[in-house]
């Protein structure tokens, strides 16, 4: 893809996101790089909490499973869909607000690999995640 | 454990559960079943779908992460961390209810390996994991 | 598919194995339950020993991918491929001989997701693994 | 670990290797860089080959959990054990020889975790993985 070619898929993939509730639910802010991986922030919010008052591992899996779903869905005509994915916790995210960013392993015919990692805006490396995105025969078109 | 030590431990995490902020969030409902495994049962609410408007898989992954520890967490005197989990999506929920359960693998020193699964009301596969549970230094006290 | 389908299908992989280099280096025999699960068998040996001289997690490793891989086989009749797996290792093989198995979790059109397991002779669990195969266009064919 | 700590626990996990059958069995070849980061080599071998005559993906996993042990093994005093690794497979390794290197992602007290990758000599990604490796209570002492 052209570089004008991957701004406008990464502008469109933004205004799909904008549709999702869980967006706002979360909270989740997503934005591109010159390279179509997606980036993610993530305010702290009490209520995605676990008991020990912290952020909930689930929440940083949703993170990790975004980052890879949208920097994937860049590469693709045809909307793809997770298959797997593996979440490895590092250390807790402290309150603190979280970031997330994706990057391709690998962009095959039918399916696409990616790594993904989140971290605290301090820095700290929060988790790390890959997974395996499989390509529908869905095209992609324009939310509506 | 004896039948009424992890009956005793089971209503411990479920008061302890009740204390986490993304319980309320998520209207998550915790039980244990006689062998102390958990089990979860969760309403679809539209706020968690993704733009396509279904359950987001990061919420399937959290209801796996809970199944996961909170059925590891029955079998030691100490808190367990999760460190890793593996994450397969089989089909869309499809906007149904979910329930998801946990079942020990092996229950070590020092790790706890489980396997998960969430299935729609309906009893459709929807998703499985598997994950890694750490047992920590600190003990398990009751809520406060 | 009809028992004496999966009996057929069955023979065939068996045959197939057979032509495998790598059947005869580590010396696993395979065989199939009436479910069309794969088991196979391999006894222990020095040259596949690890520096502390215990069975190498690798070949702990192969023995699941070849367990998810000929039990996905069966349902099939198109050639898969492993798309990726997950390995948990929870004993050492302890020099014991080994046997591994696989099951179904869900075989879709496009991809099987099988779970498997490692068993010393003894009955200790050794390892546990899940994994995804994919299935080609490749039609199975009789070994020729 | 100052750059001649980090040479000499390379040169004594070499050392070490040296010592393990399936070394030898499998032709690997261990390295390090000047990061501690282990590297192996192993020429493509009729008798690893399945049944479609091309490497198989048991081997490609041995290699990598070997590049994630011996990188994570320069980092501690005691021993490392697997506990648990995803593999992701690429693309058929078409019968080449294959390099195989691992990369630190965190060294914790307690846990280890690294990714790997498998690359064909021709440098075409074959496989790439992430595992866990937790440290014992067994302190590394140089081979007898």
């Amino acid at each position: 893809m052209s570089q004008s070619e991957t701004d406008a898929r990464a502008q469109l993939l933004i205004e799909f996101f904008d549709l999702a509730p869980m967006k706002h639910t979360f909270g989740m802010v997503l934005s591109y790089d010159s390279d179509g991986n997606a980036h993610f922030e993530m305010p702290h919010q009490e209520r995605f909490q676990h008991a020990m008052k912290d952020t909930h591992g689930g929440v940083i899996a949703t993170l990790l499973d975004n980052a890879g779903w949208f920097t994937a869905a860049t590469r693709y005509d045809h909307w793809v869909n997770t298959s797997e994915m593996t979440v490895r916790l590092h250390e807790p995210a402290n309150r603190e607000d979280l970031v997330a960013s994706g990057q391709i392993v690998r962009a095959g015919k039918r399916l696409c690999v990616a790594t993904m990692e989140v971290r605290s805006v301090s820095g700290r490396l929060i988790a790390t995640g890959s997974g395996t995105f499989v390509v529908s025969s869905k095209p992609i078109s324009p939310p509506q």
